[in-house]
């Protein structure tokens, strides 16, 4: 009798009420009932983005949205500022040149997170940027990125700051409207714990005036009339209706949690991973880990992809292997969404059992010690 | 009790057994399962488009497939032809421009067909033209469009026929390879009996020269890019693979059918709408009707939008009204997906029982009735 576990960062696990508000028989996107559906999903939304701006809803995955904001806030010929810190990063500078937008990279070495002060430099010597690019949780690392600290940059400047908040949302904190940012990213299928399909964007005021200037190609990805149509609870093409259903279960769930409490409890799940790793023995691999996801580098010895093949053939665990040049070096183990304490007991049990398999030396159970340690030092907190 | 029953062309009803694999716990896009569901579903769909070329599938509604085809196989400043006989026509006019790219229209009234010797004359008079862009089923008047005419018109030319078979892939039947269409691009809620949220594409060789020319700035919707990891049942961005799952299920209706015959039986139970309507002493309001949709021109005392919304709140009937300049005044009855008999006699005799509640003069039962007879006849053909 297998059972399965997924601790994949997305698509994350579904609540169960969600996936069986899928099954229902399908409905009429232009319904009365439809709209009531967006209004609510879209009012909700606000409440995980922490703003005040309308979010809109596109039926895409989060590149999808990725590739809108660069379509609809920029000019071609524009100068931009992009945080490369790994695929994602990555990702946002291919998408401003596929639309012929230049390009100042700032490298980052994949594992860590960006300076703050580097960013402050690069805007200095170009005052003319346009944007800086930016990734809250860096997925293919694990790093956590300091938007706070970007904001505190951009804030004061007519320079935009858009960021990637496609794997972290609701997991790691995101204070859109306290700290500034102009323009939020993400998708259903992560902290949203919603499959994949859907995908989000907000801006603040000063985004939207750019959306006026831009002059860059765009038509399912316009912004503006998916903002504009939302308000209306509706929709300038069929959207995924299926996964707005499943959505409005899920955005329950965090609104009744509150998403302070939610980042809370990632909090305390992802610190019990990050110990029960120390404590197998194990190097983090990023200097300043997410909530969204533990990334851990293996020993030279065990070779990542087999290690994560076995795992889920064998015992019925996915974890999320190494992307790019990280491929078979790493392993990823996400704990986001519809995740709490006995989960991330599973997720570390397998792992010694696992790493024990294949050899390495550990003195099973210590992980999970470490991980019960921070559970019981959260739960006196409370 | 009400029971609900969705007549709309799209989203179309569900097979119960989609809908229950949506309800399953959801899995990793990038597992060999996923491979596995992927390729599998490439495969079949080379049934549904008649076609040796590969499908190619998007994460988006079906205007995201419409929008990859113009970016994917034009340049800035191209010539093409395009066929505007209704809302998807006019969409098809709508993304060539904001890519820039040159249109000629050619205007046809609401509810008829293009000539194809008009398309002749201006391919004659624009030899310069890149493309067609055609439609094979106008959803918003319920028109067929004569795609194999087309084709003859363009396949001994440089001139691409890009196809949207957005509504009308699996009702009403198109030959890609037999007829030489050259790029063809549908959605999965019609008659591919998947909520929306997945779009397909397929390029002849042809087709994909001219990506190879394409200067247009796209990301997201990259065609080859898709292409070239469906190959591998791989994507490169995540895909909405519970809609992926519910495809499957949905496909293999189609195959085990056969889609010849998935073709006949949309044309039986299409003929018995458009009988029925007749019978019902109403004007169709498309000259060459399609197999998707039957659209029905009201009397004038009859309001089509308070009649749509009585229909769904009184009787759980859900019908399309009319979109743009025929809002009010038609009412669309799609019938395509997972429909059988029954269903269009629900649906018929539902719009009966309105029209004499609205104070249509009406004899009870006489569309029911020429319903039946077609159904007669096709069953004694058999």
């Amino acid at each position: 009798m297998k059972k399965s576990y997924l601790f994949t960062p997305g698509p994350t696990p579904i609540p169960p009420e969600a996936l069986l508000a899928m099954a229902q028989p399908i409905d009429y996107h232009r319904s009365e009932d439809a709209v009531a559906l967006i209004k609510d999903v879209l009012e909700k939304l606000k409440h995980v983005f922490q703003t005040e701006n309308n979010v809109l809803f596109l039926t895409s995955s989060g590149t999808g949205a990725m590739d809108g904001a660069v379509a609809n806030l920029l000019c071609q010929g524009d100068k931009v500022l992009v945080v490369r810190s790994g695929k994602f990063g990555e990702r946002w500078a291919e998408i401003c040149e596929a639309y012929g937008v230049e390009i100042i990279p700032i490298d980052v070495k994949w594992g860590d997170s960006v300076a703050p002060e580097i960013v402050e430099t690069q805007l200095t010597e170009n005052p003319d940027v346009k944007a800086v690019f930016a990734t809250l949780c860096e997925t293919s690392t694990g790093a956590l990125h300091d938007i706070k600290a970007l904001a505190r940059l951009t804030q004061s400047s007519p320079t935009l700051l858009v960021v990637d908040a496609v794997s972290a949302l609701g997991a790691d904190d995101l204070q859109m409207d306290n700290w500034g940012v102009d323009v939020v990213v993400s998708c259903s299928q992560k902290g949203l714990m919603t499959p994949p399909g859907l995908a989000f964007a907000a801006l603040n005021e000063r985004a939207w005036e750019a959306t006026e200037r831009s002059n860059l190609s765009k038509y399912y990805f316009d912004f503006r009339k998916a903002h504009q149509r939302g308000l209306e609870g509706s929709v300038p093409y069929t959207p995924a209706i299926t996964l707005l259903t499943a959505l409005q279960c899920a955005l329950n769930h965090i609104c009744t949690e509150g998403i302070r409490n939610t980042i809370s409890r990632h909090n305390c799940i992802a610190i019990a991973t990050r110990n029960a790793v120390k404590a197998i023995g194990l190097p983090l691999f990023a200097s300043s880990p997410a909530n969204t996801l533990t990334s851990i580098r293996l020993p030279e010895e065990i070779d990542g992809k087999a290690f994560v093949k076995m795992m889920r053939e064998k015992h019925g665990i996915t974890y999320a292997g190494g992307q790019g040049e990280l491929s078979g070096k790493i392993v990823r183990i996400a704990h986001l969404g519809w995740m709490n304490e006995s989960d991330v007991i599973v997720a570390i049990s397998a792992f010694e059992r696992g790493l024990a398999e294949v050899g390495y030396d550990i003195s099973l159970g210590a992980g999970v010690a470490a991980a019960q340690e921070v559970f019981a030092k959260f739960s006196n907190q409370e």
